[in-house]
């Protein structure tokens, strides 16, 4: 696989070079001064100017990929290098719809870790019992598989500004190698005034004291985050970020909560604290910022030309409302121009992960990235398809600046074609694991049962229909109910009857039949008449994920018990009904459909059974 | 309709105030000189801290909508007026799979001059002679519609660096009270050797001649796009830019072809144009930012910030790869920020018509956006659905910076509980004059018969389904074939079986049935079997469009023709095959989904037949 980032005449089709994670083993130190810091309260203009003056002309591959440097919580030995935090699991988590079961949880967070991101934030244990248990297994496992380099992410666990919280955060990322608190509290007027409804020096004295506190745990690593900086007044922020400095906080994470900055803002803001706030050379500086503009990434990296040593970042930028800065812009951003734009910074991420990271976060969460996504989508490699006529384009690098093996993206023409229904158990389970999937034996029987299945009715079986299966089959929920046989007649008559049998969780056989708008709303019917849990069904899509209508389609159904099922909302406080997502893969889309709808239930029976004992009241509210 | 854009603590709650498009309509003149411009060759640095070290605070609503200032060409009145320039028509509907019909196009036409964009580019005359048509026929009538205030947009047809492209272009957009040709060619070392094989010395002489032709035929308003500027040479873009402004271009378009630069880079870019091209103070300068780094947005705001004043956008960031810079995304932050952060900047678009536009570009292009997308994502304004206990958040400013209702998006308790199964003919017509569909008597009828019989069986009609029926009954192609009834069997047991009943144009019946793997599958066969027209099914898919499983779905699929139906691209001068889409609305899935595929062969074959006489030849290179 070509490392090769940009293409250009010259280096467009160089051999592999080494990367990062794989080639340099011996061990390099570099140690640096931290960057110098002014203390005196001046607001230093930021220039934003680029470094060359002359155009950007297609760069060389990187030719020596450095060594991520040692982990130490309050200082990164080499300056250049930027910490990737990634949030998926608990900033992506909390979109609409978006609600991960324990299992997705550490099958994302695995594949974080083999992305090499610095810093996984797991969730926010207080949420519920589901969401402490999730971040402490993700700890046990996932923070203490060390590579061979050293490697092994942090694990971290957010907290509202209390004791409860901070202490159940702790409880959960303790067994984690490199285990972090991350706590806030809200510091522009606004919030303030009609969230907190405290005064400047109280919430100075809460951040403070329970700093402390979870310094006093144990833990020694604690990133704190005054929620809403971008509308914060400047001085106040110094102030704040003195006193957590001088608590033992170790990263300070800066939000634009609400999207609302431009570039130069956020950057000048960066600028601003790195120059006034006291003790800040000892302590990393974050970046965490919204997209209600669409300019996340380009603040991020306004951030990081700063100064800030932590980004802050989701796969396909997934989160509230229009999201966070994506991982995958703002990591290909800095590999693509981090040289000649951004004074050298460079991450530790192997980037031949992200499209393997992207599609299993939008399968999972059920967030969609759109086809003109950069980086991930669809489209975002594909040019208008076609006839290429007579090598109009003689070279790729005309209109491609990132070559598509870089992100682990495979041509069209080469993707694919590699299994059919002579391929062997051996095959398919070697490509499982080049696809990222890590199963055991019975998983691996199941799945291979049926794509044998699909290799009879189908020429090619692509990645994209293996994928489909392995989500379909094996990263379902514990079973209550399971879709035994469907039978469906519908058409413009207008009298759509299913018939349905499903198997309860001691394998007894419950029939029923339904009349309905259409053969998914008859089936439906006849699932609610056997399961009895009332629901309101959300969203229902589906998707042919390969080409031709022999394709296996995939069927994405969100529901809501209409009994309730709720978390706390780390970031408001408010309580919130939580929403289910179920999955189903098939060639048959009214079989598909049930068994998504099936898996949704099952997904919201499991998270009903888990949430009985809670090991927190629902009822706390900042402070302590 | 509030037109309070920031929410804070005094204005939340305002009442309305005067909007640009509706209040003021005393003509106000602006005469402020042209924006100074250095002539000497220097590089001078652009400074992009921002204007206020203080942070942003919540803001005041504009309290006074400036007037648009009097269409000139090469000259606005205003310095801190920004034009829009909408190419969703042309650079989006390059987009793999996103080719519009022509009455679609000019729906979209009209809702854009709705929104008030100020140049619309209509299309790519000579890619074929469906294209031409189609921008004819806008520049025919959306051209022609002036407002009480003296409005109309622009009408902007794209053209190569040829005469037969630049006749054709005029040819198309002659029409139009204020026509414009807009013609490019490469300028970066890449292009310039591998796709045009040219020295600088030809471009620079093919450039001038060519825009002193497009003046010639009549054309007063003339832009020149120097392609990949990003990636040109500082000194050969200020000469061929000096040359061109000579000739007598009036707009001068900056492209980053390839979504290179970061936005510190192309305001540098911007501001070295302006202090050293030659005349540039008698043009103005364009910006148009693809977004493969996810830097669009920023980058075209950074842009205007440094002396831009056109910015080429498209709805929804649709375009070929990952898009280009997103109409609402950049019109939003200037309204949000204009003021505080970028100098006083401002554009005549009614934000109002936001979501209708967007909606109707994600219908009618199947370029779906994602939940978390910058201001028209389905989750931009979501926040956790649920409980919201007992008022945690009292103030919606907390996390919320636009009000929803200024991009024209009803609040969701608001939205949808208009019509029901006793509503008239009459509320039915106003509520669709609302949703901003002009149709007529017999196409209101038709769908009216529609929402009736969805009425019965739904007890709540929403805007949603409303919209999914008219793009459903109306918006489709001329009906070669139509779907008359179908009846399915499937399930489980694996013996999909469909019969199907179509009319051909001259009303003759023709059944068949098939078998397949699913339903679909099928059903698609009968058709197939029937309409004898080979096709590749690309892509398949489905969204419920509101709550409820009694929802009314739209499928939409992508087909391509075995037969060659091909089309220029304008930027690659490739021959490129065309892909046709086709939507279906119902309740029933199946239903649905076969009515998409007959739509999409329809309009393959409406596509066929108009591209039978074609106006050029398709093997025009560059130059003529």
């Amino acid at each position: 696989m070509a490392s090769t980032l940009l293409r250009n005449p010259t280096f467009f089709s160089s051999p592999s070079l080494p990367t990062f994670s794989s080639t340099i083993t011996t061990p390099l130190s570099f140690h640096f001064p931290p960057s110098s810091s002014l203390h005196h309260r001046s607001s230093t203009p930021l220039r934003l100017s680029c470094s060359i003056s002359d155009p950007p002309s297609p760069l060389p591959p990187h030719s020596l990929r450095r060594r991520r440097p040692d982990y130490i919580p309050n200082r990164i030995s080499d300056p250049n290098y930027v910490r990737i935090f990634d949030t998926t699991l608990r900033d992506g988590e909390q979109s609409p719809g978006a609600t991960l079961t324990s299992k997705e949880k550490l099958d994302i967070a695995r594949q974080l870790a083999k992305l090499g991101v610095d810093i996984i934030e797991a969730g926010f244990p207080a949420a519920s019992k589901d969401d402490f248990e999730a971040v402490k297994t993700i700890a046990e496992t996932v923070g203490n598989a060390v590579d061979e380099n050293g490697y092994v992410p942090v694990i971290c666990g957010l907290s509202r500004c209390n004791k409860k919280d901070i202490q159940t955060a702790w409880d959960a990322v303790r067994y984690a190698k490199r285990p972090r608190i991350h706590t806030f509290i809200a510091t522009s007027d606004i919030h303030l005034e009609y969230k907190l409804k405290k005064s400047k020096k109280e919430v100075i004295e809460i951040a403070r004291e329970m700093v402390r506190f979870a310094r006093s745990l144990g833990c020694e690593d604690v990133e704190f985050s005054p929620e809403d900086a971008g509308r914060s007044e400047r001085e106040f922020l110094y102030e704040i970020l003195g006193e957590v400095i001088k608590a033992g906080a170790t990263t300070l994470n800066i939000p634009d909560t609400v999207g609302i900055t431009l570039p130069s803002e956020f950057g000048q803001l960066i600028a601003d604290l790195k120059a006034n706030t006291p003790g800040i050379e000892n302590v990393v500086i974050s970046t965490h910022c919204q997209n209600d503009l669409g300019l996340s990434t380009a603040n991020t990296l306004s951030g990081a030309h700063a100064g800030a040593r932590q980004l802050e970042v989701t796969i396909n930028g997934i989160g509230e409302r229009a999201g966070n800065a994506s991982l995958e812009e703002v990591v290909m951003a800095i590999k693509c121009r981090g040289d000649h734009v951004l004074g050298g910074l460079y991450t530790g991420i192997d980037t031949r992960h992200i499209v393997m990271t992207s599609k299993m976060v939008e399968d999972y969460t059920g967030m969609q990235t759109q086809p003109h996504k950069a980086i991930v989508g669809a489209n975002a490699f594909a040019h208008e398809s076609g006839i290429h006529q007579d090598g109009m384009l003689k070279h790729k690098g005309t209109y491609e600046i990132i070559c598509p093996e870089e992100i682990g993206l495979e041509r069209s023409n080469d993707a694919g074609i590699v299994l059919g229904k002579l391929s062997g158990r051996h095959a398919f389970k070697d490509r499982l694991t080049e696809l990222g999937y890590q199963l055991d034996d019975e998983q691996l029987s199941t799945i291979f049962w049926r794509f044998k299945s699909v290799a009879e009715q189908k020429k090619r079986v692509t990645d994209a229909d293996i994928i489909a299966l392995v989500s379909d089959e094996v990263f379902q929920p514990e079973a209550v109910w399971k879709l035994l046989d469907i039978q469906i007649t519908c058409g413009t008559l207008g009298l759509s009857t299913a018939t349905v049998k499903l198997a309860d969780a001691d394998g007894k056989e419950h029939c029923a039949c339904s009349m309905g708008t259409g053969p998914v709303d008859s089936a439906y019917k006849a699932v609610d008449l056997i399961v009895k849990e009332p629901t309101t069904l959300l969203e229902y899509s589906m998707n042919a994920v390969t080409e031709g209508i022999d394709a296996i389609a995939t069927t994405r159904v969100l529901v809501r018990g209409n009994n309730n099922y709720v978390s706390t909302n780390a970031i408001t406080g408010e309580e919130v009904q939580r929403t289910f997502s179920g999955t189903g893969a098939g060639m048959d889309i009214v079989v598909s459909s049930v068994k998504a709808y099936v898996g949704a239930l099952n997904k919201m029976l499991d998270f009903k059974e888990n949430s009985t004992t809670k090991v927190l009241s629902r009822k706390v509210k900042v402070p302590a």
